[in-house]
């Protein structure tokens, strides 16, 4: 009968992480079937727990990266709490946290002491700028490293004051290498019977994320620029202004240039020399904005949407967050599913992105824990697997009595 | 004795991908040891090769995602090149592809006659809007994805033109969850012996990375609002102009701010009730941009650098790609690694961000191939592994007469 589990079911993860960066790769490992354990600071937890906006004191901050996880508050440098998270490590497969490097040696759980004791444990660290490196132990948070990386000198118009990615990239582009590190080392245990230790910046995710800019710029010397919503060499890709909002247009082959203009009724643009290939819409793609525009302009973009999209134009307005979670094809794809937590308000997350044929992706997510709300469960499953344990210590001294 | 292996050793991926999504997929997964072979339209190959900028004629664009592949051209609907892709399937773990929804099955290699074939192999393919829903088969592009997603509407200045993400983070963010995918499936096969199906689609991708925006816009009704270089709920936390360029400053609690104040010589700040806590200076935000520019504007970032280093307040210049290149930080990282390829100018692309204990990462990458550059080798592991799978199968019978 075919196995109809999530690719992580009976992996443990512990996650020692605060505010984004650690908890969304634990979410990420979650949405893939791993059990996630959080460990927080006894008293305030999660520094998230208090990042507005709220709903009942609850925070939607919080709620969006820490659904489907369990809750222990402990105090790692007490001796019983330390004794408790060694119990923990036993039960793991996975240890994720994004402490400023140094501080887990300093607890008593840097990866040399952990793999010592533990050595099918993988250990996944995500921080500013990694753990080496003589930045190491500088804290760092999304803006840095978007401003860093250079992300930012790619993003906004070359005229116009910076622009930071609306979206925390810098963490959430390191979080998703570090699920990806945590699977990849998970793989390779199978193999080796071992642990790994994975170690991901936030600065040099971003870097692996700058598309041609690095190869560009080594090859030719040239730093590229911001380019407000264009491509860097296809044209026309950019927005349009309409008579009501603005329309994403990507035409970048002659083919589809020509099916565009002739949409607009304008077949006199493919036959301008400065229009005629990509290469020269590329080189003049500030006229065509501007005559593309005068067409444009005269009507309400739903008007073009529909005319572009019989013609197999791809076109798309900008939307607004509510608008995106209307759209059917959001909804056949249970992209916008529920919290199962009827003190948040109804707010819903997106659902998992990664669809796999032999899973049934799940239609809700279970409630952000309350700090420590799992204790007791956890203590208990920790004191059942060492009973275990000594049972099969006991078990394999008999024969040698 | 450790082994030092990449995790992915072992592994043979197909890439039938074009342009980004899945050749950027199938290039992480290379990163981590896969072997990848690359199958390209007889001609013309990968579209990418098309892109500028050249440099003697070969794509650094091209290059940028295209390392460390082997080439192979064929026409997946001419039988003799079929039948050489039949063999291809047959050493293989992963297929990745993004062709539109349904080409994959119009040429007879859809998931069912796959999956029936080759049990084992996984298939992962990465579309605009995924393989189910209403839009499944309308072509997209990155902007698309930025603009229906609502990441677009999160980015830019809120009385400004819209901004894109200047990297395509439509393609890169879809095709690092189809590495994950695959990376998880290569784990659960481990397990139940047989492949699986991944659809992954760049809208869901983005709609994954909105971080709290669908949480916050379900719960309260409201959309979030383009915040320039703004964080949504934490201040100051953002980009502020010195005499001579931008620097970005990220101070939310209030102990940094205090510290940040002491250091610009404005004691005043947190005094004034405007900006004495975290949610004071949210709500004035406007206010303390402006008070905090009368002092920052006076000297160069590069002085403001030093002395906010000092004091442990995060922050940093908005850099270009060529300021990231050189730093110190990148080079001990290792983050940006030189292409084996005389041919390429000295181009460079960025590093592996997944650092694992076990494994030295790697300090180049091997040259992007020609088209069908390895069609001999290629060939000839084809038939290697046939006649090693006759052998097995003559071995097999042998028993059994």
């Amino acid at each position: 009968m075919e196995d109809r589990t999530p690719p992580l079911t009976g992996i443990t993860v512990i996650d020692l992480g605060r505010v984004l960066a650690a908890p969304f790769a634990s979410s990420v490992l979650a949405s893939l079937g791993a059990r996630v354990i959080k460990v927080e600071r006894p008293g305030t937890g999660d520094d998230a727990r208090h990042f507005g906006p709220f709903v009942d004191g609850r925070s939607l901050y919080f709620a969006s990266v820490n659904c489907d996880k369990d809750s222990i508050a402990l105090d790692l440098k007490s001796p019983h709490d330390r004794a408790t998270f060694d119990g923990l490590l036993e039960i793991a497969d996975v240890l994720v946290e994004n402490f400023s490097p140094g501080v887990m040696d300093s607890l008593g759980f840097g990866w040399t002491a952990v793999h010592e004791r533990w050595p099918r444990l993988i250990q996944a660290s995500v921080s500013g700028f990694g753990q080496t490196g003589p930045l190491a132990k500088r804290p760092s948070y999304d803006i840095i490293a978007q401003a860093l990386s250079g992300m930012m000198s790619l993003t906004g118009h070359a005229d116009g004051p910076p622009v930071r990615v609306g979206a925390s990239i810098g963490d959430l582009v390191a979080g998703l290498y570090l699920a990806l590190g945590v699977v990849s080392a998970l793989h390779k245990r199978a193999r080796t019977g071992v642990g790994d230790f994975i170690d991901v910046s936030m600065l040099d995710s971003q870097v692996a994320f700058l598309e041609a800019a690095v190869t560009t710029y080594t090859a030719t010397g040239v730093d590229p620029k911001p380019r407000g919503t264009r491509h860097p060499s296809i044209a026309p890709f950019q927005a349009f202004r309409c008579a009501d909002r603005w329309l994403v247009i990507a035409a970048g082959n002659d083919d589809l240039f020509s099916r565009l203009a002739q949409t607009l009724g304008r077949n006199d643009l493919p036959l301008d020399p400065r229009f005629a290939t990509n290469a020269a819409r590329h080189a003049s793609v500030e006229a065509l904005e501007e005559t593309m525009t005068l067409t444009l302009g005269t009507r309400p973009a739903a008007h073009w949407i529909e005319l572009l999209g019989s013609a197999k134009v791809p076109c798309a307005p900008i939307q607004t967050i509510s608008e995106m979670t209307r759209m059917e094809q959001i909804v056949a794809r249970d992209m916008i599913i529920p919290i199962l937590d009827p003190r948040l308000g109804g707010a819903r997350v997106p659902g998992n992105p990664i669809k796999m044929a032999s899973v049934e992706p799940p239609l809700a997510r279970r409630a952000p824990p309350d700090l420590d709300e799992h204790r007791e469960s956890i203590l208990a499953e920790i004191a059942n697997a060492s009973t275990i344990s000594n049972i099969e210590v006991e078990a394999h001294r008999r024969p040698k009595s």
